[in-house]
């Protein structure tokens, strides 16, 4: 692979709260639906990673608010694999009014490689495949 | 056990929408904390029945919406088990607002004891204990 | 108007709960995202409805569940209005499972349109394209 | 008030995830019921802050995971302010697993405080009994 493209969708009603914004929350929800969508354009849906017995806990998370995004607004996840080396893994993304282009949030997350009882793992050495998917998306574009 | 004492806490921010009210699937939440506070007051944790390899699948819900509950509204939650066979298990529940006395809302919900592969099971032969605790919350009365 | 086509998406990592299914509480989340779909789908997008000073909450809601989802599993929900004369409208919906075809719950809604004061509305005669709207996807049959 | 007590509650079960542990995103959402639980302890509900037409959306959110809260876990927030202008206020939250000890996570916010239209406010001319109440918890020791 070497295009990850965008991930798109509109902001559902029960994500608002009442400041008629979508709740701040939501926004490290759609980070992670934005990492699942990487993975199923990889061909490697997350679902087959976590059968191999390989967890991807998030270590850290933190996102910068620029513009509220409302009700049925939709969209356009631009997410970057920024760090990988096999154990670790840090991305960057940028949330984006799919209408008005304006960028609404910026965030970035790390995640560690585990096995099953939280332990990292060198996905390289053990799992070469896993390893590839992920350097490939490392080194991919992001395309509209 | 011979009394259930209410459930009670305060309406969350993220649990409101833009039409300034807790939004309607976050009740169907709440009778869950419910449950689990009942199994707490009779000792056995909810953890401790998992433990057991004991699940208890939710087969159906519903909840009839009668006033609104805001940001910061304190409510308190009156369970009541209203079936328990031993294998099937039906509670019902008034959601009120603990200032007013007004009903918020009614629910209801019905679940089945389970094995880990959700197959049905009886608690009471299998599990006599488990079988007793929910008898004896059965039969119980609902004190403020 | 004529047709409603089903709303499909698939079950979010964060939708799941320690049983490693869907938890019972998205389904009812699942119903409103569907509720929006028709809307959206009949060109008048409850964006534009709230604009007018009408408001829909819900008065009941209910679900039956007969087959979990899973993380990233498809699901397709096909709703239908099966009461709709102005002022009250209700739904059924069916949540099947994408790739399996197996029916994994069912629901009910019911829901009246108001004024911002929450006071029930005639749309007939004071909405009367909201109305027409309405009226057709009442008769209206879904396709896939 | 010269002391802001911690808060504390237990992991909610559609709190947990697949992975058996409490959802990263849920940690975004105590730090807020944190921040609420602050004003209520100061006299001031932060529902009577919205009514003077103050909001105070956040700017900024990061959360470090460092040991994951299970079902039923109960845990303690420790918040603390650590910038307060009279409009932009920062804090600090560490989270405790309230029966071990063990710090599980460490967040940090930023917010800012504005009108209803969004646009920035100095408190400390405008509003000078808000900017009072948020000075003092900035001075304020967290007891246990």
């Amino acid at each position: 692979m070497n295009k990850i493209y965008p991930y798109k969708r509109k902001v559902y009603y029960y994500e608002t709260d009442k400041m008629s914004i979508m709740h701040h929350s939501n926004y490290i929800r759609i980070l992670e639906e934005t990492r699942i969508s990487i993975l199923n354009q990889a061909g490697k849906p997350f679902e087959e990673i976590e059968a191999l017995g390989i967890l991807m806990p998030v270590l850290s998370v933190d996102c910068q608010y620029k513009s509220p995004l409302r009700f049925d607004d939709e969209f356009t996840v631009y997410p970057k694999i920024v760090k990988f080396n096999g154990t670790i893994m840090e991305l960057d993304y940028r949330i984006v009014n799919s209408t008005t282009g304006k960028l609404c949030a910026e965030g970035h997350s790390t995640h560690c490689f585990t096995d099953t009882s939280l332990k990292p793992i060198r996905t390289k050495s053990k799992f070469p495949e896993i390893y590839r998917i992920f350097n490939d998306c490392y080194e991919s574009e992001i395309t509209d």
